[in-house]
């Protein structure tokens, strides 16, 4: 979870997400970069737009990338999508 | 959900609201606007992506936005993330 300026977004209260990307801020990155497959997807939007709305006012959305991503599992492929939120300050 | 060249992604399995677009695109579409809100968002683009690889393959991303709405029920305002993802015709 501690890759630079990347916070992947899992099953945890988004406001842990939050504050992750907030301390990366605080610690000097220019941009964050926020990633989800699946459902989690969702929360990925939730967490960004919380970051923005009320934490970091100037924070915004620079460029926003879905994909798709191919998973094996003990039942054979299947794909999952995928999303790349990049949040950068004004 | 009729309204011209926009999709509405609900809780309705995935391939109807690929079945939708890949209407609209041939009913002479030059795009197709993927709207959703909460947890539809990871199905929109689950729509999405299987449009682009599976059944319109000259069809791309052209735009993502997100935002949020404000929500109003019987117990109060909560905020709701929306997405929108533009389709359209390379």
């Amino acid at each position: 979870m501690d890759e630079d300026n990347v916070v992947y977004v899992g099953n945890k209260p988004v406001m842990n997400y939050v504050l992750a990307i907030v301390t990366q801020f605080n610690n000097g990155a220019k941009e964050v970069t926020v990633k989800a497959r699946g459902r989690a997807i969702s929360r990925a939007v939730d967490v960004t737009e919380v970051t923005k709305h009320r934490f970091l006012k100037e924070a915004a959305v620079k460029d926003i990338k879905i994909g798709t991503e191919k998973m094996v599992s003990e039942r054979g492929g299947t794909n999952i999508s995928t999303m790349e939120i990049v949040l950068g300050l004004d």
